[in-house]
């Protein structure tokens, strides 16, 4: 899965801004990628990029219409679908991590086979991946582990990428879900994969690079959430990470989706991945903890992430507040 | 998935007995499905159970053909091919755990259709399994969790549930791989299952019970093997475990498929596998030791056990070798 850049952004009749998290991800993280949004009547999101037709985006080099925005009751409206079919017939491929596939509806298939356009159903694996051989690998490693999911660690990673970017290293985020996937254009839709290839998968993902070169592995679910841990798992142990990043939200009082269970500490966290973590590599250490404050005001924030700055003996950040330099500064210093 | 019982065991050509490991596992586990065996010329296996035709076989009430033996090259042999022709014609539906899937042949699928038979290739899901929810449930659970692969998971979970049967305890084996399922007609193929639903699929598995009753969840994999411990993970998590029972092969000298990796301690197999399984069930405990000492003389195996014993506390046997009794009463005095 390769999607062709740069995109049109299809923001639909998004109902409100957090609708169209997507389109949002792309135009922060790659906004060479979001040439213009595409926007219907009633949408109440906004990019502040150029709105644009199909045909405008065409012409401005646009080659996939990138569906950035959540649809409702699971289904594909006949407004969607009439700027769909429009723009399959334009020459746009479609891109699309909807529960809801493309590739289900008989109209986008007939007319993306019509008009020799494809459909991207990002949330599918493609490819044949293989068991994991845990072979070692080249290149460095750094993998996001929350104690919870939903917790950053997607953002974490774009961060690390973008800041390694920034001071010319040799960095690259690798996607691991449908929105990370829709961002950079390629990855894989782990949760999808079948249980005996997903370490497989993210060896696939992360293989051998210069000596130099950090790959930040986007972190799925948490050791400690029951429902998704073998995921996690999997990247842990297919990652082969040289460093990992602990990512938490303080606010939260119980798992996500499990009203029974509590949040692990960090030092859970800690000390379960990097024991598990060093199965696969050894010299994995534990580089820094990624805090999504966005729960506390900006007077209690600092000093929650200083306190668990002491606390744990590691840099300490919000990136979404303070960047990720101090988190890239500890990769360095590894 | 569920198949009909009792069986005709099908061993072809088998070149060697190891060949039939399906077959045998049957015939040791639940001998009263195992009405008799088909053998084409050269096979090499014996189940010591009646040769009967197909003729025979329906005559004796058997319901399915089950192909008890691995086949050569990934292939189902025109030899084969008309055998299991000729069985459905007469009335048998077909059951399979091979890497090549009986509903991928045209003419097995036209057969299956004509006489209204069924194909179970017991290696696919059948099922949409829910993602897990944790909720606590009913009823007792024993996982057995290994140093590696394939160190005696399933016989150890085989042996503990004949044990309870023949104390008149209520027992259950809940089989998560195809030979398991071969073996009890039902289960889930937890390598098969698309990780999102893994969890969830050992949840569906071993659902709400008696308070006395006992599920003894097959075990899979190795948290400490890179390439499925992300299965493994599921169980821990998704079988909610009041026991477990550590599994090991004390000659193997590197990780199964992985030259570079030792194998844990049963320490480390202990200590990492209880802190997982108390995230799901705090009351967790490990009940005994489980050792295939199929690589040690008659004279070795009983001073490796006893040492073993004593170093962990732990009731330590080889199930083959002295039966499961004494881990069946560790799991009574819990």
């Amino acid at each position: 899965m390769m999607l062709q850049t740069p995109y049109l952004l299809f923001l639909g009749d998004a109902p409100d801004p957090l609708a169209a998290k997507v389109a949002q991800g792309i135009k922060d993280w790659r906004p060479q990628y979001a040439l213009g949004q595409l926007r219907l009547n009633g949408c109440r999101a906004d990019m502040k990029i150029p709105d644009m037709t199909l045909a405008d985006g065409l012409a401005a080099g646009a080659r996939t219409l990138v569906i950035g925005v959540a649809n409702r009751g699971g289904v594909i409206s006949p407004m969607w679908k009439s700027v769909l079919l429009d723009a399959l017939a334009q020459g746009y491929d479609l891109a699309s991590g909807l529960h809801n596939l493309l590739r289900d509806d008989p109209d986008l298939v007939a007319a993306a086979h019509a008009h020799g356009r494809a459909l991207y159903d990002v949330r599918v694996p493609t490819v044949n991946y293989p068991i994991a051989n845990g072979l070692k690998r080249t290149g460095k490693r750094c993998l996001a582990v929350g104690t919870d999911c939903s917790v950053g660690k997607m953002y974490t990673g774009l961060a690390m990428d973008a800041e390694m970017k920034r001071r010319g290293l040799k960095s690259s985020f690798r996607a691991t879900g449908q929105t990370g996937i829709l961002i950079t254009g390629e990855g894989v839709p782990l949760d999808a994969v079948v249980a005996d290839f997903m370490a497989g998968a993210v060896e696939w993902l992360t293989p051998d690079n210069d000596p130099d070169h950090w790959d930040h592995i986007e972190g799925q679910g948490s050791l400690f959430h029951v429902s998704y841990s073998g995921v996690t798992m999997a990247l842990v142990h297919g990652g082969q990470p040289d460093a990992l990043v602990l990512c938490h939200e303080p606010t939260r009082t119980h798992m996500r989706g499990l009203p029974d269970y509590d949040l692990p500490s960090l030092e859970q966290v800690r000390d379960t991945a990097l024991m598990l973590a060093r199965v696969a590599n050894p010299a994995c250490q534990v580089a820094g903890i990624s805090i999504n404050t966005s729960g506390l005001d900006d007077d209690a924030f600092a000093d929650h992430l200083a306190t668990v700055e002491q606390r744990m003996g590691l840099p300490t950040v919000d990136p979404f507040r303070q960047g990720a330099a101090r988190l890239v500064d500890a990769l360095e210093n590894l």
